[in-house]
């Protein structure tokens, strides 16, 4: 008998600077769509107040880090302001085998190792409306000085300009428009032809 | 000084059997996107009860039509049981011009012709979940006969195969599910980054 090949489950990848909203968009998308999997990162930044081990991140000592790594069992890595983060190649290809969709919540550095091991991901950048607008939300954050503030900033523009290569961009002007294309992109994804190819031939054959 | 060009809008071209939901689908559309143009066909099939001149199709007779076709004003046409369709070129272009967004509700014949001529349209079939279900839903209609019922049955799975070369894949079991992958597809196409070049170059310089 034949067996059913499963199909696999899709990777979007979403990148943003930071300020453009991107961990609240996620939590939305996360309530709308209860089966997609969110891929927590392992980082050596020592938890924040408020951080959770295992639901916002997996926090591991900079040792733990160089040794997953030198097995290769990240499928990108990146270091930012001094601290590393990884995604983990073993639970990402588990959870895909198992046909269930992935957010990956990463920094343009990790997406585009993902992009240059031609990862078939989605690949999705999330944009303030204006770099005013982006200054403004940082500064209201007030959890660190100017200073690092305006480096802040200043990787943030660095950062929006590798939006250029990314499948889609998403302007977040208003939450709910933004909530309303980040869904849109994962339903339309799942009705492309290519991936409904079985779902045809089901039909068409009458099974 | 530089004047900016408009975008151009984007051709959502929808086919589906008969009996597949479609009429109901883009009706339910139109109310999510008031601003989407649902483009009209010409037809030479005399108006049924309820038709509406205008809303519906433009009814015009054989000749008007045969004169239309000989000019080069149809996008696409086709004959479908002995009743001409067609899709005015002249009006798709100026709303497309104006930066609308249009959907053109047409049969695969016609859908075919648009893809063959290049036209940049992005192509969503929607499918009844099943040869069988498609059966019961025409069959309640009762406006025909069984002949004629049949004959439309068997058109329809001819019509289905269409749906192997078309880019989005829709599969009406439940029409509120339908509507959001209808959405979702609206909203992602226009989240493309070739789309959103313009929107992404003004954020980056400040514009």
């Amino acid at each position: 008998m034949e067996k059913k090949i499963k199909q696999k489950g899709l990777v979007f990848v979403v990148s943003a600077p930071s300020g453009a909203g991107k961990t609240t968009l996620c939590r939305a998308i996360s309530r709308i769509f209860p089966a997609l999997h969110f891929s927590i990162s392992y980082t050596t930044r020592p938890p924040r107040p408020g951080d959770v081990n295992g639901r916002d991140y997996h926090f591991i000592d900079p040792e733990k880090f160089q040794e997953m790594n030198d097995r290769g069992e990240f499928a990108e890595w990146a270091e930012i302001y001094g601290y590393r983060y990884g995604t983990s190649r073993i639970i990402l290809e588990k959870v895909l085998e198992e046909g269930q969709d992935v957010i990956l919540d990463i920094d343009g550095q990790g997406a585009r190792q993902l992009r240059e091991k031609k990862l078939p991901g989605i690949f999705i950048f999330l944009l303030p409306p204006s770099v005013e607008e982006l200054e403004q939300r940082l500064s209201r954050r007030k959890t660190e000085g100017k200073a690092a503030m305006e480096e802040r900033l200043k990787k943030a523009k660095v950062e929006m300009a590798e939006a250029r290569w990314y499948d889609y961009l998403i302007v977040n002007d208003e939450l709910e428009k933004a909530k309303e294309q980040l869904k849109g992109i994962i339903l339309a994804e799942n009705c492309r032809r290519e991936r409904m190819n079985n779902v045809l031939e089901d039909i068409l054959t009458g099974k």
